[in-house]
């Protein structure tokens, strides 16, 4: 793409993509307030993601008051609307002739890394059919799956809301002295381990309760897991069994045996803590309580960390610095600058870098002999987390 | 009981007693103040609730720094320990040898009406063996389910808790215009429907989900529970299904169908929302979501409410006057002042008017046709929760 980028000669279209998180309308509105304070062209904002697009349903995002972004701003869920959407090559046709119509010169899309996946598609076939489009990708992933950054905006919310269950988790569960209690807490995760492992920053309470984790990269052997479970209780301790949702047998086939599937023909998971615990229950005769939060992960507007709102703003803003510099087909990204505080610093990687992959947890940072996450984790989340400690440190019993 | 208290005389025994909330320790918090600050008489607190007692496991409170104590005040979960006991004639008279040995003559149970009952047997227990013994009861109870007072401390922050659950539930479902989402969320709530009744506070939000509550002073009718919500999907709307853990069905038998006991032979409820997904899934093919958070909704410490923590603390507080006020066998208790300002007044009551006793959500508050709760809830919850909005408003979806 050649030639000098004439800022009045098109318009900007903003999509949401993939799962909602308590962050993803920041970066919406950093993307907002940045071309609006550095351009005055029209953005609209494609109803429903990528559906959206398809239908030719937009919305006017240039016009919206200061305070009503501002409210936006702190609102979890995607505003815009969103979906799950398989692109064919007949779908890319009419997103494309739709954005044409529009005259859009400026695509943004929110999204994790199938949203990346579509967007550099879009990015390819502008490009053929000749069509001055700049793409840019704006990251997120309560997963924390998305390669070529240090972590996605999202991320960090949703470890907070679940280290904070389990903390609070620990200081009920130590009111009893007897009988000592199994508590089983899913996570999502349906590849990767990353929010399952955050729990372990739970485990810095001084307390009687032991912690096992389970991530899908880690073959599942229940066997294993109902031995360590007998064990703790035999000891007199109390155990916290970290669950993910995408935890898979020695023959990689899922724990969880639901047989639906979602619109991208993925096996809808959820149900492993309820299956499990019936499996303690049954196996062990130990009473077993399960708490499965679900989707409130991705969206508990009370765990918000103000790093991840901050970032994932950020993100959004610098994505139209790169239009301004002539970026195409890439994702704004961050990674931490080497000091004893953290802060991030903000680059940009090309789409095809992360586009369509999967980040995993890193399996030297498991430890299976003790189903259990090693200490990195902590050098890794700690700084993240620094700014949203409360105010009041808690105690646990006596 | 006669004659003048001297206060030097004797020493307090402070007990936490039944299930732990998110403010159970700021009534601990309470008292422990209020004795100090009044005498110089020796605090101590059995470990373990009740079994503490019988068991002469016990830990001095007096001594605890100011430091100490505010940290104790902000941590749920019951930090002296507790336990269900059921409590015989046997039990009775170890529990009154082992208050004579510590020459305990100021009890202090904090609790629910199960404790309450306890505590007045002791109490009668006391005055039969002619032995001086001041005996209080210091409400908790997040199932609202406590006589003789306008509400229970722990509801307050456990509502606030379900609310915001519902509320971000709704952003977040609203993300989707299709498929329309069909989610459930269980409450506790084994004999009534307080707390998920709150829930109906969440519906303020302008959007297109539906709420069906389901509570278990009415019977659970799923044929028309099916019915619902087949219509409001046809009906283009998201549903949101708010169920009690203790819904029975017409024969007065628990939907739930775990078959296990508690130490009070009561049945351990608790996978509602598991079979009722499963039951939707089956009956109408419609993919469903449940979310479970199971015992956090009792000790979310982010959820903690500001009304709630105050009173809780205040109710402690109180217990120690009632006792320098000659009150025995009673419970400190609290009613809303009737003007515009919220404003609790402190009061108290027999032990024996609460004592064993189960406060049902008022069937005048629920509309059976809709399944669904009147307004009078927001007017009695309204302005228990007004201290606890958030600085920013948050929103939907355009």
């Amino acid at each position: 793409m050649g030639g000098i980028i004439i800022f009045s000669s098109g318009n900007a279209l903003i999509i949401q993509s993939g799962g909602p998180t308590a962050v993803i309308n920041s970066s919406l509105v950093g993307i907002i307030d940045s071309i609006c304070q550095n351009s005055n062209i029209k953005i609209y904002g494609a109803k429903g993601g990528f559906q959206g697009l398809l239908e030719n349903s937009f919305i006017r995002l240039d016009t919206l008051s200061k305070e009503k972004l501002d409210k936006i701003k702190h609102s979890p869920g995607a505003i815009l609307g969103t979906c799950r959407l398989k692109i064919d090559e007949n779908c890319l046709n009419i997103l494309f002739n739709n954005l044409k119509g529009l005259n859009i010169r400026f695509l943004f899309c929110i999204g994790g890394n199938g949203t990346m996946y579509v967007t550099n598609l879009i990015g390819e076939y502008a490009q053929k059919k000749k069509y001055d489009l700049y793409v840019i990708g704006v990251p997120k992933s309560i997963d924390n799956d998305l390669y070529q950054i240090d972590h996605s905006p999202g991320y960090i919310s949703a470890a907070k809301f679940l280290i904070s269950c389990c903390k609070d988790i620990t200081f009920d569960i130590s009111s009893y002295d007897s009988p000592k209690k199994i508590t089983i807490i899913e996570t999502m995760g349906r590849n990767t381990g990353w929010l399952a492992a955050s729990c372990r920053m739970a485990s810095t309470i001084d307390s009687n309760v032991k912690q096992l984790i389970y991530i899908p990269e880690i073959p599942f052997d229940l066997e294993k897991c109902l031995e360590k479970v007998e064990k703790y209780y035999r000891d007199n301790h109390h155990t916290l069994l970290i669950v993910s949702e995408g935890i898979k047998n020695i023959n990689g086939q899922f724990f969880s045996s639901s047989l639906k599937y979602d619109a991208l023909k993925r096996p809808h998971l959820g149900g492993v803590s309820y299956q499990l615990k019936k499996l303690i229950d049954e196996n062990l005769g130990l009473n077993t309580r399960n708490i499965d939060t679900s989707i409130w992960q991705r969206c508990g507007s009370q765990y918000i960390s103000t790093t991840d709102l901050n970032e994932a703003y950020s993100l959004g803003y610098k994505a139209w610095e790169l239009v301004r510099n002539q970026q195409n087909k890439v994702m704004i990204s961050l990674k931490r600058k080497n000091e004893s505080t953290y802060k991030p610093i903000f680059f940009f990687t090309d789409l095809e870098n992360v586009a369509g992959m999967e980040k995993k947890f890193p399996s030297n940072w498991y430890n299976i002999e003790n189903s259990y996450v090693t200490d990195d984790i902590l050098d890794y989340l700690s700084p993240l987390l620094k700014e949203d400690e409360t105010a009041h440190s808690i105690i646990g019993n006596f």
